[in-house]
C-alpha cells in the first residue's frame, strides 16, 4: 500500500514499484493516491489514518511525502495491532499509527544489508524506504531494519480542531475533490457538542457569502445546484451540490479557507 | 478490469484495489481507466463497450460511474457469452452487455455472505460492488450475489444518433483526447449512408466555422496543422491535425457541439 | 516496465495491460509514466536512459511515444547487457540501449505468431507492441519476433547539448515536474569543463532576469523561496526553490527555454 506526493507526471511511482517488485515479486503494490498536495504532510497524515480501515492488517504501508528528504529519519513502525508502516520521521505516518493503537517497535532504517546504496539524495525512497518496505512484507522482522529508537522522538501532526460553541461550529476546509466536494474539519461529535446535531438545515457561511444545506447521507439527496451537508466516507462533514454544481466554487472556497456553522435564524 | 469516474486525485481507486486484493490475491486487477468525466454515465458506457474487445472473456468488469449512488441498485450481469459484469444499475454496463450478446442472468447484490458491512453511504463501491467483483473473479456462481432481477427492468443508456441524409450528417461530439483529436457519433456506417464513404476530403462544419479535411486511416497521414478526419481505435470518426496543432482548439469545439459534414463543393 | 504518452484520462494504458496480462499473466506489469509530454520522443527517450538503474535486468521495457504510429518500424532491440526494449523505431529506445552496451540483436517485429490481427491503425500498441513484450518476458527469444534488421539503420535521437566556455554554460530547459523544479541539460561533466564544479553560489540567467542560486545537494538545503541548484535524481543539473516556491514560475521558465550559468561576479 503506497502513498505519495510524487505525483503521476514523472517516473518516481515507477521506479519505486521496480524496486519493491525486484525484491518481492511475490508482494502485490497497490497504490493508494500519488496526487497527495505536494508537501502536504498533514493531508498525508490524515489520508493515511482515514484509508486504514480498508487495509489488510498484514499490508506494509508506505508514506513518502516529504519536504525536508534527506534531513529527516528515514523510519519503520510496527503499531500494537500488528501493522508496519515506513515513511519519513515528519509525522505523516503519525495519525495512522495512533488509529492502529500506537507504536509497539520503531526503528530508524539504517541497516546496510537493507538499503541500496544512495543514487541520488534528493530521491531515497527507491534506495531505503523501498527496499524497507518490500523485505518487511516478505516477513523480514522490523528489528533487522536498523536501529531501534525510542517512539516518544518521533515527530507527530497536530490538527487544526474546530472552535465549538453551543449553536456555531468555526472550522476551515482540509480538502476538497474533482466534484467539488468540500471537506471541513468536523467530525460528528463536534456536531453534538455544538448542539446541531438534529438540526435538519445548516447555515453554512464562508468569507465570500453563505447559503443553507440539508443534511442528508449521500450525494443523491439533493437536487441539482442545491446545498447540502452529510459526512463523506471518511466521517468528515462535506458541504455537498447536487450534481453538475460545485460547492467549492460556488463558496469560492480553498485549502483552509475558514468556515462557519450555525442553525438557521438561530433555531437548532 | 476496473473503470470509474473516481479519479486519481483520492484514495478511491487504491481503497477498492485494497478490499478486492483481499478477498482474491490471486486475480489481478487492471485499471482501464478512472478519469471518465465525472458523473457521465454515457461516457462510461461507451469506453466499456468499445472496450470489450480487447478484454479477456473471463475477466470481471466492474465499472463505477455513479451519480445517484446509494439510490440505484448495485448489479451483477452474466451475458450470454459468458462474461461477467459488476455496477450500478443506471445503464453504465448496458452497452457493454449489448455488445457481449446480451443478458443471461442479472442480479441484485444484497446477499450478505458477500457484501461488506456498509461504512459509508456516500462510497459503498468498497463494501458491495468491490466485494461481487472479487468473488465473481475467483469463481462464486453469480447467482450466491444476491437476488435474481430480470433484465428487463434494468436501465439502459440511449446514445445521441447522428442525422443522416444525403451528402450531409448532422452529428456530436461524443469525446476528445490530451492530442486535441475529436470523437464524433459516427460510425463507418454512417458515412456509407450519406454516400459521402467515397469521398477523399470532408467539409467539416462547425458552429465557429468550417475546414476541410482528408480522409486518412492513421494519425500520422496529416501535414502539421492541417485537419483530417480518420476513423479512430474505436470506430468513431475522429477529426485530427496534423502534429501539433488541435483540432478541438482550431475548432474551437466541446463535449456535445455539433458538427456538419459535407462533401466539398457538394462534389460526394 | 511500461512508459507511454498514452495519458491516463482515456483507456489505452488499460487495454495494453490487458493484452499483456492475457498473454504472460505471470510477468507483473509495471507502468513507469504514461504522462511523457504528448509525441515528445526525446523526453521519453531520456525518461527511459534516466529509469535503467532501477530497472531489473530481465524486465522488458515497453515505450511508446510515436506521432508516426503506422509509419515508423516497429522493433525489439537486445541489448549487450542481456536487456529487451519495445518500440517505435524513431530513436524512443536508442538512449536506453546506449546506457545498456549498446544493441546485440535487432528485430522488426513482423511475426504474425506473435502479433493480434490489427484492430485499428491508428492504436497498434495492443496488437504489436504488447504481444512483442509479453513474448519476451515469458521467455521467447527475440529471434521469433520478426525479420532481423541492422542496427546501423535504426533512428537515434539527438539531444541538445549545453555550450561550455570556461566560466559560462549555455543550456537549455529539458523538463520540469510539479513542485516546479526545473531540468537543465547540464551534465557534473558541464560544469567541471566550466571551471564552474567549485563555485558555492551560481548565477542563473534567464530571458526574465537572474538570480543567484548556492549548490547543494537535496531539496531541503534551501529556505523557503530561496534559489538554488542541485543534480536531480537523474543527474541533470536542476534550478529549485526552498519550498513552497516555484523555480519555474520565478524565472519564467518553460521547456526549452535558452538559460546562461556563470559565476556571480565573475569569481568562480
Amino acid at each position: 500500500m503506497f502513498v505519495s506526493d510524487f505525483g503521476l507526471g514523472n517516473e518516481w511511482v515507477g521506479l519505486c514499484h521496480s524496486v519493491m517488485a525486484g525484491i518481492a515479486p511475490e508482494c502485490p503494490i497497490i497504490d493508494l493516491s500519488h496526487l497527495i498536495r505536494p508537501l502536504e504532510v498533514v493531508s498525508g497524515a490524515l489520508l493515511l489514518a482515514d484509508s486504514v480501515p480498508y487495509i489488510r492488517e498484514d499490508a506494509v504501508i508506505l508514506g513518502v511525502v516529504e519536504p525536508n528528504v534527506g534531513k529527516d529519519r528515514e523510519i519503520a513502525v510496527e503499531t500494537a495491532s500488528g501493522r508496519c508502516l515506513v515513511g519519513p520521521d515528519n509525522g505523516l505516518l503519525s495519525l495512522a499509527w495512533e488509529v492502529s493503537g500506537g507504536i509497539r517497535t520503531a526503528v530508524e532504517i539504517t541497516s546496510t544489508d537493507i538499503m541500496r546504496p544512495i543514487h541520488a539524495e534528493s530521491f531515497r525512497a527507491p534506495d531505503t524506504f523501498c527496499p524497507a518496505t518490500a523485505h518487511l512484507a516478505s516477513g523480514t522482522p522490523i528489528e533487522r531494519l536498523g536501529d531501534i529508537i525510542d517512539p516518544a522522538s518521533l515527530a507527530v501532526v497536530a490538527l487544526a480542531e474546530p472552535e465549538v460553541e453551543p449553536g456555531r461550529i468555526c472550522c476551515e476546509v482540509i480538502d476538497f475533490n474533482r466534484f467539488g466536494n468540500v471537506q471541513l474539519n468536523v467530525r460528528p461529535g463536534d456536531l453534538v457538542a455544538a448542539g446541531l446535531e438534529g438540526a435538519k438545515r445548516l447555515r453554512v457561511e464562508a468569507v465570500s457569502g453563505a447559503v443553507e444545506a440539508d443534511r442528508g447521507s449521500t450525494y443523491a439527496d439533493f437536487a441539482a445546484g442545491e446545498y447540502g451537508v452529510l459526512f463523506d466516507p471518511r466521517g468528515w462533514l462535506t458541504i455537498v451540490r447536487g450534481n453538475p454544481a460545485s460547492a467549492l466554487d460556488g463558496l469560492g472556497l480553498a485549502l483552509a479557507s475558514p468556515v462557519w456553522l450555525t442553525a438557521p435564524d438561530g433555531s437548532a
